[in-house]
């Protein structure tokens, strides 16, 4: 990048008496980080061109000129011989003084009808598209890969845990599904948030829309817009859908970090619940016996990111008049930076689900102790006509027995169970096993592995 | 509020040998606040007992009396005769404890098969469906105000701005519609939003389901639910719904924020672009000549509260292990605090926008300055043949000219206008008049006022 | 409250055409949440009156008048008498109409010299203030509590984690320290921000000063302030003090969230490192074995709460030009609640703390197991002359062998280890005990319980 | 960056059985970013290595050659030699390796009584410590610039506003002082936070402290630290240093913000306040009138990202656990960003304040108009013995009577205003004259010139 202050080259360098203050020039500058944009520019450079000749604004001749020139550029910059300048402000202004170095004064015809306020909102609107039909597809290949194990476990117990206490066991197939119902309304906001992205602001100029004939149904059918935008106004201030894009990834992070939670706790010592297989899994400089779950712990850190560039976003607007002002720049870096993020966690995550593997023993072990199966307990006294609230207290009597004997209920003879109520039977021990405990609870939603591999009928059919 | 101990009262007494500290009792209530959901207790509960008669597990006269227990309770909180007790935590235990002095034992039966896991959960759906449905009302209303406004304004001329800076005239009509269009994406996210609050989670009891045959189509009907949810675990500790709500709710607040400041600045003696009426406006205690803008200060002021409450639920929700833990009660006064503030600053909108009055003329007289038509005159050169950037740079040279002279481009002779070019003909000051300006921006989304009417037209459509 | 629309009550009335709209006055009214400022507001104006006397601006009279009137009116308000009305707007125009009901005219005088704008900032600084002083007594009594814990358990060895594996043992005497160094800076934060808490705004009047012969050292020196502020239009438009002050809560609110997710997990059956008493957690109404530790939860959950005020505070400021504006009103419901989490908060965790009971066996057990002391044996090489990374290989070899042979390092016979290393002598027990690990960390800031107990003693220095 | 796997490079890799994912290991890399704390880490080991011969772990000549080395490194980074690897993940394990390239297993014994846990934590106090003071220089000189402005501008009048609607006359000196005095308690900030900056965490090792005979009070001295850190655990998990200084940047960038917005409010047509020189504008591509104050709208922007990067690290630290986990690793960007987007905007605030040009005829003519004057009168009547709700009334009227003549307070005849009083007397047009205003308020913090230039003494005096 050049640091040279070329003020010659501004587009609008007419009016003005001095040149721009050479750290004024960088510290305004946005081609260090929308040169990314470039492929999406060059796309709606092409449809702008398109369309203009289509209405007679361009000739045959320029247009073809034109297509030509970008594709030529675009070329220079895959191929890294493109030099970005900074005194050229963005990355619109670099392809445009680029086209124009190689195609001569008809590359200035280009801009016709159009400004940079429109062209911007535009470009960010492809990327994103694109960016959200990536994230799309990871999603698609994280919940595939939670349906497919939390099938494999529809049968393995392990304890589900309220406030951290073991409260009743559940199979870990229906906690898989869990995480397999957050990721689906993450995959729908993702849609509902893609229609509203899918809008094209070209043609509303700088603000007012332009004198020139435009047709803005050509463009937009050209870019695969739905529709083109009702306001012109409102097209060049709106970040309305960065912002949602946001909100979606901040609630996408919200469950990952909720997952990655799990993970930590699970390799721990104290758990043991699961294996991480070591490529996930880094280790430590100093303790030799370290093996540290850094892709959970990271992926869980990365919330916070999101949740930042959120409150960026949504500060950024607050307050700003119509139409389109400066601080608007602002909106991209955080933009980016949620997109690579959220992309990553997804990788990184759709990669190690299907590597994760169950220690079934011990979850099986945590979920005997701790009376998991009190509440079966209650609900069998229920049943055979005990008042709930006295079925309570008597299980709760049990458990007190159980914990000064260090036994489970279900390690109890039926005598030990029978001096806290003589409505106990020997049909008691179907209800106090574990599996006993997970197949009553089979209802739509319920723990029951019938349930469970149902359930990810059902889902695999949503997920299509 | 009784401030007093009952241990007694506790539901889970049994296992504890001592009672909660009394500050630790009144910390860690939430009675204070979530009575507001009593309604949608009551009317769960309702639901609830009703499948329970159906499958069984109650008998008819049971559910009768239950029923007419819930309906006794409700007069009793609505009469305000019931009184609140913080031993009680919350409003699940208060009302049922209520209904079993009522009824009796029966009134215990009504727990079954649930948890007030599932049971809050259940109440704050049916809660914020309601409230979203009064906010869609409101949005409605305000929408419909801005599109008849801006029909009335259609051809209002007022300087259309960016960075604050006159860059070219629109109409009052079109700015307006600039916010419907703001607004109508905040009604379609509402509407996006509620599908995924009406999904019914009863059923879920503690986290695992319950060993009851209940029939949770039944109960999801009664209460309006599209489904019950499809994860025990998911659905006691998901609060999804609560953070799009409040992300629905932070876009929304930006846009009144936006909304706003420019009421703000118009109503400033240096903009002086419209009139707000007196009721609501406030004086000064001190300054006899003041008249200040509060209410769209108030709504400007109350973005930074939403903001505030959408942070604090995603930061609540951060790393969260499955399934209900305490922290999750925290999700009720931001949640409603939100519901709260977008419900009256839309009634304020509502009510106020149809009391705007522009001052037609001090719009246009400020159109008028700031050579707001100098990118037509270049349109117009560059149509006559001239390339873009000679004509930005012969219009410029002109602007420098008026700046001296302080005249304005069509306040300029022709004779003045040909020292520049003289590509310039007399049919320039066609194109340098507001309103040859505001006409030739004749396309989908333009500023035209013939554009304005069809886009009212459009919308009043979608608005339906 | 009344609901009433009595217009003639405004202080302003005069100018406006029309009264107030019913639902306007209701919205921009703040008497619901700043009557909690009584207090401070009748003592801030018994300064004003006492100093508007000195100066000559009331008679000795007149003031005595004043004085009595408004512990008239507070005596009215403790006692519950006092009607406030929400035509009355705020606590200011509540308290003196009142005054002027009581004692006439001379009420009236009191607002000589001052505005709302220069009286409410002084408002909320006198509550901070107040408030500030209340939380750094429970600050200390928590610090306090820590450290006679700490130096109890200055021996009880536990494991030391990173990325929640285990790393190498640590004292718990040494990681209760680690909490109480978090809160010693929070405590310091806290008596930063009192500094620029402390500096009386009153006198700034409406925005510019008043033409009255006001003495503000007077005013600064009665209400206990170290200095009157510098610049009127500053005064009554900063809210810099509740930023900073919701800057060090949330802080603070991070440590105790740190603080109550051990808590958490340490209560667990997976970890069961420590025991809360009862009457800190509550059971659960439907698993009658449930003891959940709601206080660390609910601390935990308040975290986001306290984040959110936070970031609506500086929303609220973001780009409000001077001086001040309506939208300033919504900095008091933020900062109330902030102050009323943290003193509760901190209230519940200074009550507790003295209440966890270690299960020392429980945790040197889970010290001993997990290799903890590994680092320890690669010291031991490297000290031997065995290059660091030769050592840490032969130290991961020992490990695998452990694992595969379930021992731990200390278990191993001395032949058994020197399969890996001859350099490995007797004296090699010595460093693999937990005590000898401990122990060997003997410097400023290391884990060996002499460090503890004299760190222990240079923090109640500071605790003064 | 090279992207290949090299397990065999990891200082950790003996415990694993298989290569760390190729994508893993970028994902979890950070050596694309802390890099940049390459200066402070060599700093941070040659101190550490010091020490180390110092208390006889490592001899003068292994000594002597580690800094030789490390000089070595330093000269190959600052030259672009250095070749940074991903497989090696951070910033200190590249030059670790590079400095055992260099120096072979010597390089090996500079690792030794320290972990990177304890060296990261080093390396980014002493960055921000140093990032502090340079941004305290920005500061100072951009404080020095407001008062020079202030001190010239102390009779400048200009409309003050409240409600942005003019209450009553300031001089721009005044105002000036009101964006000092913001600024003062900015740097009052950043010193407390530099004091808890200043305290050294080397030492504390991996979390327990070392086995090694280490002296933390030479290294802290040879760093120029305050002190050695108190507790082990909390050092390596700390990151209160890095909130507090994103605190107080979203403060500072408050306050940036509210002085951009005025700034571009006054370059606005409408104000048309000041001129802003043309290098710290730009212009447009499409409008040829245009020039846009891009420096204060694109500061006002950034407001956003550093409330974004507080939240982010407050969601970060949220409920981890001790000690050290690797979401800590991603404490770095938003710091790093934070300390960049503070650094720019200052400078370019401190290079522009000085440049701003008053328009001060419009600054007095909006003054002159408006009645920013009715508070004098009022003020004048209740000296001269009329109820001050009496004078609020008789001036109200005169207000009324102005609009319907466009006639301002001090154009009306002595005749006109004894129509509304007959108290009025010819000495009235003292005080309703803008000069006459100012100066009435004359007091510690008022708007009189006087007092503006006396308080413009203080603050140089406290500028030092």
């Amino acid at each position: 990048m050049t640091d040279q202050n070329k003020t010659s080259e501004k587009p609008w360098g007419g009016r003005f008496s001095e040149p721009t203050d050479a750290f004024v020039e960088r510290f305004t500058a946005s081609v260090g980080f929308d040169q990314r944009l470039y492929h999406h520019d060059i796309r709606g450079s092409i449809a702008h061109a398109t369309m203009l000749a289509e209405v007679g604004v361009l000739t045959a001749g320029e247009r073809d000129q034109i297509l030509e020139g970008l594709e030529a550029v675009r070329a220079d910059i895959e191929s890294g011989a493109f030099q970005w300048s900074v005194s050229l402000e963005d990355v619109h202004m670099n392809i445009e003084a680029r086209l124009t170095d190689r195609i001569g004064i008809t590359g200035k015809k280009l801009h016709t009808g159009r400004s940079r306020n429109d062209q911007v909102a535009t470009d960010i609107r492809l990327y994103l598209r694109d960016e959200i039909d990536a994230i799309a597809e990871e999603l698609t290949r994280l919940r595939s890969g939670l349906l497919t194990l939390a099938e494999r476990e529809a049968d393995t117990i392990m304890p589900g845990f309220t406030h951290l206490q073991t409260a009743q066991p559940v199979t870990f197939g229906h906690h898989l599904l869990a995480w397999a119902e957050m990721l689906e309304r993450d995959a729908e906001r993702l849609q509902d948030c893609r229609k509203r992205v899918n809008v094209m602001p070209l043609g509303a100029a700088a603000l007012a829309g332009t004198t020139y004939p435009i047709d803005r149904t050509i463009t937009a059918k050209l870019l695969g817009f739905d529709r083109p935008s009702e306001n012109s106004l409102d097209s060049v201030s709106d970040r309305d859908f960065a912002i949602e894009f946001c909100s979606f990834a901040a609630l996408l992070m919200t469950h990952l970090s909720r997952f990655s939670e799990e993970l930590v706790l699970w390799t721990s010592a104290q758990f043991d619940f699961i294996d991480l297989p070591d490529r996930f899994c880094t280790g430590s400089s100093i303790m030799p016996q370290k093996k540290n779950p850094d892709v959970p712990e990271l992926v869980r850190g990365k919330t916070g990111r999101v949740n930042g560039h959120l409150i960026s976003l949504l500060t950024l607007m607050k307050s700003q008049p119509l139409a389109y002002n400066k601080d608007n720049q602002e909106d991209k870096e955080p933009l980016f930076d949620t997109v690579d993020t959220v992309k990553g966690c997804l990788r990184a995550y759709a990669d190690m689900v299907p590597a994760i593997t169950p220690r079934a023993d011990n979850m099986r072990e945590a979920a005997r102790r701790g009376f998991s199966t009190a509440t079966d307990l209650a609900d069998y006294l229920v049943k055979k006509g005990v008042a709930f609230r006295d079925a309570h207290e008597i299980v709760g009597k049990a458990v007190a027995f159980g914990v000064a004997e260090k036994k489970d209920l279900s390690e109890m003879t039926l005598d030990e169970l029978r001096q806290f109520s003589d409505t106990i039977g020997a049909d008691v021990f179907d209800v106090l096993t574990l599996e006993g405990s997970v197949q009553a609870r089979n209802h739509l939603g319920g723990t029951a592995p019938e349930q469970v591999r149902s359930a990810v009928v059902r889902a695999r059919k949503r997920l299509g």
